[in-house]
């Protein structure tokens, strides 16, 4: 036990779950940059703050229909024994505005997305009246603003089109174009930067092992807000590993770096990055991932994984989630979805487990399952799951049923 | 009515929803090529065929912990009262090979992840162990393969990794990797070009309105494995639409083109692409987007579509859709949750409708509120929502409390 509280020490002893979360949270980390983007640039970008729309949308009121624009006023006392006729002076269009004004006894034929002529607030379908050459005749009086969309109807001036913190839709970006609003203040890219350390990763070692951790990583963390990068694979050698760092931290806004934080002999990272950063923590009492340390280099975060993949995922991705709610303000970066469980799932005294479920749709809502292994670092573990459950550390097990929360997988969320 | 019946004419008649997907499936479309990649590149790309493990995962056994290498067989009959001492021939390291054999009496110092020396077949913590220089002495005879993860443990040789047709996510990358396959044949990109066409798009016309068209479908429709293009804006000339098409349908696999679609006066694009291609469809009962039509140019699709973004985007996606699925094989691009209904919703008759709702989770499963409001077409619908609901043409509607299926927005998914 001596020797293992020594090596433990290294770690400066494990917290929970919750205070590794907290302290990221209070941590005076530096916030990403802003910059100005057309909006039709902006679909998947976070915006800085919030925007409202500048005019009405539409601009104008607009037919929903094609037909024939009237006031209401004028006919709406046609019946079946007393049918109103109308004399077409004009034709609408979307794009045209219509030369004059509908008098009493006048209608314009309109075509969807047409702006309505000066004098009329309605529009009659096709299909409800009757033409004769010049004239269109009807038995059945209007309402005000039938088959209009009138000024404003979609957004008007003032209302909230993007929330601040919150990434940027499509429709989101079409709105604030349709209201005159041309550019719009976003977060520029986070770039998260990506190394691997190991002897084993270099191909002259005898027990050479590909290294999968910087595919799986950059590939799942990318995002339309995020780009990220695997910047090299360095030997477990201390020097080269914060001369890296040193270098890297300057023009990323973070790092992870894998391996090399064995609770064993080789713990070069935490050795390197403690001489040039502050440790936020070190050690978690998760499963899988325990050996994910933090550290603060620069006002920048630096996360240190284990070097099997799939604990490095699992661990730093709520971490690493904490981190950009904390600089952006954004929440609920993956998607979640309420699942009744399909076995009952034990947990181990005191650690936070993240299990994988696989998760199918019933009549009766929705299913997870776990997928549990012995051994929580297995890929074949990822494969056939659609995402996440967190057993928290005072929480002995799940029953069978029991409905729980589940977060998809970000790549695909 | 023979006035409407004549316009309606030029649609060849409104099909059902079910038909238009059961023609696009049954259509002869060109399939997209197919390439080779790195595996590193793959994550987000379709894989052409089942891809399955071509080494056992891991390679070797290896320890799961940090610890001593022992033969089980050696020390098995350790109890408190009759400690076994081993002697410490050696350290392993993830990444190195034990020069030597261990025999009667003697043990591998060992680190997580470190291949196991000929002659052992279990790991004991460093927990369990005390240690006297140069020896290890413990009470508690181990099992066989404990704390070891044994070769293929993880992926046997010949385990599915991937499936055909299935996007390749990023530990799939990982584990075709790691079992010793460099590329991976997939599908090429769909590339996805987006015309509008319309007189109000340009500046000067009268009223002129910008075009959110192109941005809403190209930013949304951007995929991992579809590329999304906005490729020009087009007045309402037949010839001008014709000229574009043929042309762009050389260097794209599929085709999107706005506006000019009215039940009214302006069908510039039907008529010009019935002159050079082939009608698969034209209008379908569903709202939003009846005026949906689907032409075949030299075995590529042509998505007619309204001018209004949101009619466009609601109504081409299940469509564009099942075109994905019918050339690449691929199902459930979007992610599928099942939620009860916060209130009844009601269809008219023969017309499926797609609705958009707002999805929540609660303690008792996923609650579905549909954002119900006169006008499908509204930017103003979609803020806010997080998918849409279907009501088949055949269902009256869904009373509060059902569950019914929601599929998320594809462009967070």
């Amino acid at each position: 036990m001596v020797q293992f509280r020594k090596k433990m020490g290294r770690f400066y002893g494990l917290i929970s779950f919750e205070e590794a979360l907290q302290r990221i949270s209070s941590t005076s980390w530096i916030k990403p940059g802003t910059m100005s983007v057309p909006c039709s640039d902006s679909p998947g970008l976070i915006a800085c703050s919030t925007v409202y729309s500048k005019s009405d949308v539409p601009g104008y009121h607009r037919s929903l229909v094609d037909g024939f624009a009237v006031n209401s006023g004028n006919c709406n006392d046609a019946t079946e024994t007393n049918p109103v006729k109308l004399k077409i002076i004009g034709i609408v269009q979307a794009g045209e505005m219509a030369s004059h004004y509908a008098g009493a006894g006048e209608c314009f034929e309109i075509y969807t997305g047409g702006r309505l002529p000066p004098g009329c607030d309605t529009v009659l379908m096709v299909e409800d009246v009757e033409r004769e050459t010049g004239f269109i005749i009807f038995s059945r009086g209007p309402e005000p603003w039938e088959n209009v969309e009138r000024a404003g109807d979609d957004l008007h001036a003032g209302t909230e089109i993007v929330r601040g913190s919150s990434i940027i839709r499509p429709w989101q970006a079409a709105a604030m174009i349709s209201s005159g609003i041309p550019e719009v203040g976003v977060f520029r890219k986070l770039r998260l930067g990506i190394i691997s350390t190991g002897n084993e990763l270099f191909r002259e070692s005898e027990n050479f092992i590909e290294n999968t951790n910087q595919i799986m990583l950059a590939s799942y963390f990318r995002r339309s807000f995020v780009s990220t990068e695997a910047i090299g694979i360095l030997h477990d050698n201390q020097q080269e590993i914060s001369g890296k760092i040193t270098e890297s931290i300057q023009i990323y806004d973070a790092l992870i770096i894998t391996g090399g934080t064995s609770l064993g002999g080789r713990d070069e990272v935490p050795d390197a990055i403690s001489r040039i950063g502050k440790v936020i923590f070190g050690g978690v009492m998760m499963r899988p991932g325990r050996t994910i340390a933090l550290y603060e280099v620069n006002g920048k975060p630096i996360f240190s994984v284990s070097g099997n993949p799939v604990p490095a995922l699992i661990s730093v991705e709520e971490f690493l989630e904490r981190y950009i709610e904390t600089v952006i303000g954004i929440t609920g970066l993956r998607r979640k979805v309420m699942a009744k469980l399909s076995c009952s799932v034990t947990n181990r005294a005191g650690y936070t487990t993240i299990l994988r479920v696989r998760v199918r749709n019933s009549e009766d809502g929705m299913i997870a399952e776990p997928i549990v292994s012995h051994g929580t670092g297995k890929l074949s573990t990822m494969i056939g799951a659609d995402g996440t459950m967190v057993i928290p550390g005072n929480v002995e097990g799940y029953d069978k049923d029991q409905i729980i929360e589940i977060k998809f997988f970000g790549d695909s969320n």
